[in-house]
C-alpha cells in the first residue's frame, strides 16, 4: 500500500485522479510534543506505591494453576485454599525494566512492519463489535460481507497501522472455526500486520501458525520475530482468568507481543474515585506484566489503559469523557515510569454519527495522543461504546487521524518557511495568494480534510445541506472501489486454505454453544 | 449567578427540580497542567527575531496620524511620504515586559470579576456574527429579538465569564445608535464583564460611561479600574486603521483591556507557510503592543492569536483545522514569552452542528486550552466561520466547556480517593456500586453532559433516535426559562437609560449608511 500510495501522493502520476480520496502516506509516525501530564511525579509515585498495596495486601485472583505456579516459583504468595495469589512490593519491582520500551511487530509486508515504543504512534481499526452499521442497511449483527469490507477499509487507509481484531464479529463464522476462517479472509484481504485473540490456547496458537504461513515460512517454522499480537483483558477488579493466562504465557513463550488491558468502569469494576480506578489498574497491568517476564525476562508487552467512567443514574458506560481523558493521560505516565508502550482507545458511546460522536471521540484522541500512547485501538470505526463498528464512522475517525498525523508534524522554521520576502513583496494591505512563495506551496501546504464541508451556506444549501456523516456514506464507498487486494503468492494462499481446512476437518475449537 | 448556581448545587435545595440543567458552579477556572509547546525554544526565538526583521525592514502602514506622532517620538522610523512605520529591534525590546501579566477585568456585579493571566481560563460568549440560527427558525439575519435572547444565555450559564460583544449583531438597531441600545440592553440582561466595539473613538467612550453607570457611578466619575475589554484587530498584512489606532490609545489612557488580536488566513492575509503567518502576526501584535505602552507603560493588553487556513481549491476560510491548532499552540508560546496573557477562539467551519461542527470546536478548544489561553473567544456559539450564531451550537459548546472545567480539575490522590479500603472490601470479582465508597460519591464522581445520549440502542431507538443537535434545541429553550434577569438598581438604570436616549438624541455616531 506505502508504495502505490505514495505515487498517489504526487501530481499527475499514473492513474491518478481527482475522485480519489485524499490519504497521507504511511508512514511511522512520531509524536514530537510532550506529553500532557496530569498527575505530579509525587502523585505518580504515590499510585504506584498504591498499586504495590494492592498487589501485596489484596492480591489478584489467578485462576489458571499453571500460572500459579510460575508466580510462585517466583517468589510471590499463593494461598493454597483459593486463587489469591499476593506479591511482595520487592518481587514487583524486581521485574520492572525487564520487558523492551520498544517492539516491532512484524506485517506480511515489511513495508507494514510497525516499530511500537518511543514517541511512534500507530492507530488500529475497530474490533470485536457485535454489530455494523451504515446509513443504507441500519444496525445489523456482524457479518462475513460486512466483516471483509472493514477489513479491506482497514487494509485501505494508510493511516491505519495494522488490523488487530476482526473489526466486526462476523457471526455467520461458527465460533469453533471463527478464528481460522477470520484470519485466513484478514491475511488475505491485508498485509498489515494482525492479531490473535486470547480465547483459548489453540486460538492464539492456530493464529501464530497462519501469520508464519502468511510469510511463507512453513506452519511448523521456529520464529523469533514478533508476527501477532494479543490483547489480555484483566476480569477486573483483580482476576485473571484461564484463557488470559494461558495466552499472557503462551504470547511469552514465543516472543509475541501481549497487549495487558485491564478495562474498567470507575464505579463498577473499580472505585468510583478516578486514583483509586488507576491504582486498580495499575496493579491489574502489574500482576499481568509479571506473568509474562517470570515466564520469559524481556517478553513484548504494552501497557494498556481503558479506564472511563459510568452514567451514575443509569449505569450506561461513557467514553470521551472528561474523566477518561485524565485517566488516559495517567495510564500514559505510569507506562512511561516503567519504560513500557503505551496503549489507548478512540472510544465514544454514541448511536449515532452526529456531534456526540465526533466530541467524545476527539476527546478520546487527544488524551490518548497527548497521553503517549503508542497504540490507538478501536482507531477507527468504534461506536456505542463498542457496540457496532459503523462504516461512516470509520471514515469520519480516518479523516481525525489524518488530522492528528497533521497536527503531529512539527511547524518547520526556516528562511524559505518564515517567507520574509514574500511578506515584503506583499507588503502592507497586500495580498498573499498570487505570491510565487504561495503559488509554490499552497497544493501541499495544508491538510484537505475527507469530509469537511467548507463551502459558504448558500452553495451548501443548494447542494442539499448534506451532513457531514452522508458525506462518510459515498467516501467509504468510493474507499472500496479503491481497495486492492494486496500480493499474496499463490502458494502461501494454498498453504494457508489448506490449513483452515484441515483445522475444520479436525473441528476447530470445542464450544459450547 | 454564582450565589444561585452554587445552591443549586446541593441536594434539595429550595426550588430545585430535576430539570434543571446541569451546571457547574461560577469560579476563577485554573490550568494546571503544562502547556503543550509546539515550537522548541531555538524556533520560538527564530520566530522572535523574525517579527523584529519585518518590524524593522517592512514596517507597519499606520493610518492615524496621531499614531504616527505616538511612535515618532518613542523613536521609530516614521516616513514622512507614506504610512510606512519602521521600529528599531532595540525600540522593540524596550518594551517588552511592560504590559502587565494579569489584569483584573471588574463586573458590574463583583462575583463576576474575571482575573486574566497567569493560569486562569475565562471562556467568552460568540459575538459580533452577522445572522443567527436555530432548528425552529433557520437562518435569519441578527435581530433584538435573538440577540437579547444569546445575551441570557450567555448571563445564564456559569461557565460563561463575560458578555465579550454583541453575540450576535442586532442588525434591526440602526448602526448610528446601535451601540448604546446593544450595550444598554446587555448591562440590563447580565451582570458580567462587557465590551466595547473600537469602531471609533464615540463608541468606545459611550462603551466605556456606560460601564461606569452600570456600577453607580456617575457619568463623568475618573476610574482607574478596568470595566470594559475591546478587540483590537490588525488589517493584516501589516495595516492598523484609524479606528483600531484610536482605540489602542483609548483604552491605554483610559486603564481599559485591549486585546490585540490580528486575523489571519495564512495563505491569504499571512504567508501559506505557518510559521511565516506566525511571524507576522507576531509583528502585527508586538507593534500595537508597542503603542499602548507608549500611551501609558503599564496599559492592560492582551496577545491574541488567531491564524487559520483557507481551503487552497476554493478559498474558503477553515477554522479547527490541524494547522490551527498548532498556531494557536504557538501564539500562545509567544504570548507566554513576553509575559502577556493569551487570547485564543472555539471557533469551525461547519454550516451544522454536525459531526464536523463538533470536531472542529473540539480541535479548537484543544489548540486554546493546551496552548495556554486565558480568555476563550467565541466560546459559545459561534458557526460557519463567525457568519451564524447558533442556539443549539451555544448548549452543545457550553457543554464542551464544562468537560474541559471538568478536565482541568486536577486528579485528587488522597487516601481516600485511592479507595485502598474499598478495593480489599469489593476483593476480586467483586462490584464496587454498593460499596460505601461509591455511594457517598457517585452523585458528584463524574460531570453528567448536558447532551450526550448514552442510553442504549433500543432505549435510543424507541425515543425517536434524537441527534444532539435536537436535545440542544430543546436546552436552550429551558435555559431561557431559567434564565433570571440579575439586579440592576432602578436609579442606575434610569440614569443609563437617559445617557443612552440623550445619545440617541444627539444622533448617535455618524454613519454613511
Amino acid at each position: 500500500m506505502a508504495r502505490r500510495s505514495r505515487r498517489r501522493g504526487g501530481e499527475g502520476g499514473v492513474g491518478e485522479t481527482s475522485s480519489k480520496i485524499y490519504q497521507l502516506p504511511r508512514q511511522q509516525l512520531k509524536n514530537p510534543y510532550l506529553p500532557t501530564e496530569v498527575l505530579s511525579e509525587d502523585q505518580l509515585e504515590t499510585i504506584h506505591l498504591a498499586s504495590l498495596k494492592i498487589l501485596k495486601e489484596i492480591g489478584i485472583d489467578i485462576l489458571l494453576p499453571a500460572a500459579k505456579e510460575y508466580y510462585k516459583n517466583a517468589g510471590a504468595d499463593v494461598d493454597s485454599n483459593s486463587d489469591r495469589v499476593r506479591f511482595d512490593p520487592a518481587m514487583v519491582e524486581s521485574f520492572i525494566g525487564l520487558a523492551p520500551s520498544t517492539v516491532t511487530l512484524l506485517a506480511r509486508n515489511p513495508e507494514n512492519n510497525m516499530i511500537i515504543g518511543e514517541n511512534y504512534v500507530h492507530f488500529d481499526t475497530v474490533s470485536s463489535t457485535p454489530n455494523v452499521s451504515d446509513i443504507d442497511g441500519g444496525r445489523r449483527p456482524g457479518n462475513k460481507k460486512d466483516f471483509h469490507n472493514l477489513v479491506r477499509l482497514a487494509q485501505h487507509f494508510n493511516v491505519i497501522s495494522c488490523i488487530g481484531g476482526y473489526p466486526v464479529e462476523p457471526l455467520d463464522y461458527h465460533p469453533s472455526t471463527r478464528h481460522l476462517e477470520a484470519t485466513r479472509d484478514i491475511i488475505q484481504l491485508s498485509d498489515k500486520p494482525i492479531r490473535g485473540y486470547s480465547l483459548g490456547l489453540t486460538r492464539l496458537q492456530d493464529a501464530l501458525t497462519m501469520s508464519k504461513i502468511s510469510r511463507g515460512l512453513g506452519e511448523h517454522s521456529e520464529i523469533n520475530d514478533t508476527i501477532l499480537m494479543t490483547t489480555i483483558n484483566v476480569n477486573s477488579p483483580l482476576v485473571l482468568d484461564d484463557a488470559m493466562l494461558e495466552g499472557i504465557i503462551e504470547m511469552a513463550k514465543t516472543n509475541q507481543l501481549s497487549i495487558l488491558t485491564p478495562f474498567t468502569l470507575a464505579g463498577a469494576m473499580a472505585p468510583v474515585t478516578l486514583a483509586g480506578a488507576i491504582a486498580q489498574q495499575n496493579a491489574e497491568c502489574l500482576a499481568a506484566y509479571m506473568l509474562s517476564q517470570i515466564v520469559v525476562p524481556g517478553a513484548p508487552i504494552m501497557y494498556g489503559g481503558f479506564i472511563s467512567n459510568v452514567d451514575m443514574k443509569s449505569g450506561s458506560p461513557a467514553f470521551g469523557t472528561p474523566e477518561y481523558v485524565k485517566t488516559a493521560m495517567a495510564g500514559g505516565q505510569l507506562a512511561r515510569k516503567y519504560d513500557l508502550p503505551y496503549r489507548s482507545s478512540n472510544v465514544n458511546a454514541s448511536n449515532a454519527v452526529d456531534a456526540q460522536s465526533a466530541y467524545e471521540s476527539v476527546f478520546s484522541l487527544w488524551g490518548a495522543i497527548m497521553g503517549g500512547a503508542n497504540l490507538l485501538k478501536h482507531g477507527a470505526g468504534w461506536m456505542e461504546g463498542g457496540l457496532v463498528a459503523s462504516f461512516e464512522k470509520f471514515i469520519l475517525d480516518v479523516d481525525l487521524l489524518q488530522m492528528f498525523t497533521e497536527f503531529l508534524t512539527p511547524i518547520k522554521v526556516s528562511d524559505a518557511e518564515l517567507g520574509l520576502e514574500a511578506i515584503a513583496d506583499v507588503g502592507p494591505a497586500g495580498h498573499f495568494f498570487a505570491t510565487e512563495h504561495t503559488q509554490e506551496r499552497y497544493k501541499t501546504a495544508f491538510y484537505p480534510p475527507i469530509l469537511s464541508d467548507w463551502r459558504n451556506f448558500e452553495s451548501w444549501h443548494e447542494a442539499g445541506e448534506p451532513k457531514t456523516h452522508e458525506k462518510a456514506n459515498t467516501v467509504y464507498k468510493q474507499a472500496l472501489e479503491e481497495y486492492q487486494q494486496p500480493h499474496l503468492d499463490a502458494s502461501i494462499n494454498e498453504e494457508l486454505i489448506a490449513f483452515v481446512d484441515r483445522r475444520i476437518a479436525e473441528g476447530g475449537i470445542a464450544t459450547d454453544f
